[in-house]
């Protein structure tokens, strides 16, 4: 048996819930075209003509800047695979021209070195050249997928091909301070299925952690080695540290290997970090990185919310990494991280309008934080543009003969088993209410075993097949399976008991002592003062008391607001989901409240 | 305003659902029934023919069992409030006739001296004269109630005016060595309007604690007078000692007075009190009263489980001073304990059937404890033929322009408030699912405050009226309020958000350190050997777990079973509600289980 899950990729599931399909309309919008037009605006794009010698200029902007361009490119081949849309095709296309023709002779790209500092290529390991060199990766994989045209992936190839003429066994040592190349190019092995492609993300986790590293990260006071995670060889890594997404891009890269190659200490490392990260540094809404110095971590349960930094592309690279987890292990506990982080940290990082992002992503607010269209550094927008419309990629993944349903989002999952294809619908107003129908349908009498994630916040569930109550035949690893010959249009119905439940941090989170944050579902709530006359220092949830929930299609695109009331004044506070906060006029904001008898 | 409020009697409450109106049936079909024959086969009505002079023989039995075919005579009055009986009524009538010959010439009543020992009348407080003249008075008001036939009612005033003849001011004293008069005579003055049985209650609640109290159990070692409650001044007591039952008697006839003459003195006591049982010596499921050798409280928090005693009959005497502790504060965290000991403690002490019972309910059991058809002393079967069919008392209670729902309990309750008589239906299939749906029927527009209870155990509720959803005015003493104009055909519906929880005991508790019980809505669960293959060794649940929930009409007449699994072993066991242990085959039982990671 296969040791690990395969995801079923989101062009085999359609999303047509009340929750997420509005965010996906929005991204396909307002999010993608205002990135495109920021990138326009900003130089991002005109540097790749320039480059290319198709437009005269200097480089505008940050060295970094052409992974912006890519990814929102990702996010147009995302789009198109789930919907057509000739306007933004025609666009990428017009970009990924642009693209081709900044690639220089010998396959190398990057606007930055070419147009102003041609001469200190590969010189500085914290220049981001193989970063942006992993985003066009991505995203050339992508648009192939989406369009069937080759062009961009032909520059990514050769752009691979230059890297690996100088780096590798026996040609330079090379440690890239901003990782993703390394599941970039894993990922344009699994679409080329050319072995050095692999061979050489391979070798670039093992450059890691001896040495090789030099730069200016490397040399910078505070900073070091292990500010990108080179400050020792990834099995010998026990804690996180440094800079948040760097982290969970290699996490997410070495997940990858593992899951080719089995690697012991890989894994070993993985679940070492796993519970570095999960366990001690992770804040109550998969938000990571505390500090705004390093964008990152800092000490075990230093967790600050009104400072906390909390990098949207954080929240997203802990989707990232522990889904793969969760495909690694066969293990629920992963898909609740991907949960929490998807709903809460990483959804907050954009309003509902779709074209204002958060970069920073505070768990308090005295009213000062607010989202913006675009920022020097882009890379949250753009990262929100990318995954918005892959989230379907993290609802399905199967085994040999076993389907896993690890988000419950109204639509259709198809997908191949030995047996033959297999369509599950379901219906449900998640994450709203806890009640989810699935509907078998199958080309033929099918045995598969059906494991339903029980997320970890609930404490308990019930089952029907087919109307008729029902418990499944075990608890697996957080999956509740239910094994049987499943026929079309047999329905299992699921309902996880939703409660609004008290989070209490460790009593080692000093900033949360005496506070309790609320939480319904997978969803994380605040207090915002849009909704309410109290003010901040009137916030304070009674220890016994009960809430009331109250669904309300007219505030915020719908939501369900939790009332709080404070049993001795009958003074009533109203919490709304943490992700849809500052959509309205700027005020103060908390996700940990005093709690008070 | 009045302080207090008033309980609507069950005769304006219908019972229509699937949990109660069948435990209603079996009482009138099976225990009454039951009950009546064991008091004809033991005796225990013919010592009354014999004193009587209507038979011949020896008195039968023990000195209180009087008191029994009393409280079957109440039962049967309030069944046939419920649904008229002729025969019931006919062996009813038949009983008061003999009853009514027993009565001495002076008013005196009581089987045991009257044929055995005449000359031992009124010589030592333990022997129960006044306790089973107290329960005579509570059959003689139903009895009234039900039929409008005065014959009992007159042997309980000719008794009353006996006993107000003999003892109080300037007359003996008199300290009831096992209470029960007190709450009967404010019953019998309710009924009557005679101040003078209002007054002796009075001054017999005055006499304990005064060193008037004497007979066998003040001098028995390590009982004294803390075991009848008269070791201090009502006004003085802080903590519950004694036998159970007679506290609980105790502690509801203060409630009464207090009701009435609002005295501060009284209500601190209580208060002290409730605080003492509720906090420290109740048991999860309500029951009280851990020791077998005073049938009574120990020290505080202990509570073992094999050998816990929890009398059924001290657990319906939590109901009866918990309802009267809720009319009196308008507290909902009383109701909560009635909720708790009727659906659990007192309802174990009955076998489904209706013709078993249980007089002591411990939390644990080897295998070795059975129902029974009938015992020695007998109060516990006879306790349950009348608590069963008046529990429609404990659902609604009025203020002045407010509603109160206590119990959510399929059926109506008919009130009248100054503007109108309103009706109210409640649809639900609770304890099973926490939705209720709450119909108005009113003569004309009405304008009060319904206040719905959000039990303790509920972490969070969702309102609708007519179905908008709404957010309760405010939420007061565990009472969610609604305001409004009331019409015809105005509906709430309420959803008490309702998962499996784990109960854990006070670190104090030293008999459940490391274990848990299973609560799910108003019901404690336990785990019973006959739906196990797993032995009571195996019965590990896991800290994290979840828990799956599966209705089973097929067993036990009907219930919501809750599966367990240790995740590490993948083993499965259930656990049904504790009313319902040990109606099938024998075997262990367990309420607290252990908890492992």
């Amino acid at each position: 048996m296969n040791r690990t899950l395969k995801a079923l990729p989101f062009t085999q599931v359609t999303i047509e819930d009340q929750f997420w399909a509005p965010r996906l309309r929005a991204n396909r919008e307002n999010t993608l075209t205002a990135c495109l037009d920021q990138c326009d605006s900003t130089g991002r794009i005109s540097n790749f003509a320039k480059a290319g010698g198709q437009a005269d200029g200097e480089f505008e902007g940050i060295y970094y800047n052409d992974s912006d361009v890519y990814k929102v490119l990702e996010g147009v081949a995302y789009a198109l695979m789930s919907q057509s849309n000739a306007e933004l095709e025609r666009r990428a296309d017009d970009i990924i021209d642009q693209i081709a023709a900044a690639q220089e002779e010998d396959g190398y790209l990057l606007c930055y070195f070419t147009l102003q500092a041609p001469d200190k290529k590969w010189t500085d390991m914290a220049y981001h050249e193989m970063y942006c060199g992993g985003h066009l990766m991505e995203a050339a994989v992508a648009y192939k997928k989406a369009t069937g045209k080759g062009a961009l992936l032909a520059v990514a190839c050769k752009l691979a091909d230059h890297y690996d003429e100088i780096f590798g066994p026996g040609k330079r040592h090379w440690v890239p301070g901003h990782e993703e190349i390394e599941l970039a190019l894993i990922k344009l092995y699994e679409e080329t299925k050319e072995d050095r492609y692999r061979d050489l993300a391979f070798w670039l986790l093992e450059e890691r952690g001896h040495g090789n590293g030099s730069g200016e990260i490397w040399d910078r006071e505070g900073w070091g080695p292990a500010y990108c995670q080179d400050d020792k060889p990834i099995r010998e890594m026990t804690n996180v540290s440094g800079h948040a997404v760097r982290a969970m891009y290699l996490y997410t890269a070495v997940a990858d290997a593992a899951a080719i190659t089995s690697d012991q200490g890989y894994i070993d490392a993985l679940d070492r970090l796993w519970e570095s990260v999960v366990l001690r540094n992770m804040y109550v809404t998969g938000g990571i990185g505390p500090s705004k110095d390093n964008e990152g971590f800092t000490l075990d349960y230093d967790l600050p919310n009104e400072t906390a930094y909390c990098e949207t592309c954080a929240s997203v690279g802990m989707v990232y990494w522990n889904h793969r987890m969760n495909l690694l292990h066969r293990d629920a506990k992963y898909a609740d991280v991907v949960e929490t982080a998807l709903y809460n940290g990483a959804l907050a990082g954009v309003s509902l309008s779709g074209d204002r992002f958060f970069y920073v992503n505070p768990l308090a607010s005295k009213g000062a934080h607010h989202r913006v269209e675009w920022f020097g550094t882009s890379c949250c927008p753009t990262q929100i543009a990318r995954f918005v419309p892959s989230i379907g990629n993290y609802v399905y993944a199967t085994g040999d003969q076993t389907i896993y349903i690890n988000l419950y989002v109204a639509g259709t999952g198809t997908m191949k088993l030995e047996d033959g294809v297999v369509t599950l619908t379901q219906k449900t107003n998640y994450p709203w209410d806890g009640n989810v129908q699935i509907t078998v349908d199958a080309t033929e009498m099918c045995s598969f075993e059906l494991g339903l994630r029980i997320p970890g916040w609930c404490e308990s569930a019930a089952f029907h097949v087919n109307d008729v109550p029902t418990r499944p035949a075990k608890l697996n690893k957080g999956y509740a399976t239910l094994v049987r010959e499943w026929k079309t249009g047999d329905t299992v119905t699921l309902q996880l008991d939703m409660s609004v439940q008290r989070e209490h941090a460790l009593p080692l989170v000093k900033a949360n002592q005496g506070r309790v944050a609320l939480r319904r579902g997978p969803l994380v709530y605040c207090v915002e003062q849009a909704d309410n006359e109290l003010n901040m220092e009137q916030w304070i949830v009674s220890s016994s008391t009960a809430f009331f929930t109250e669904h309300r299609a007219d505030v915020l695109e719908g939501v369900t607001l939790i009332h709080c009331e404070d049993a001795a004044s009958g003074k009533q506070f109203a919490a709304i989901p943490y992700y849809a906060w500052d959509n309205r006029e700027p005020g103060p904001m908390a996700v940990w409240l005093r709690e008070e008898k």
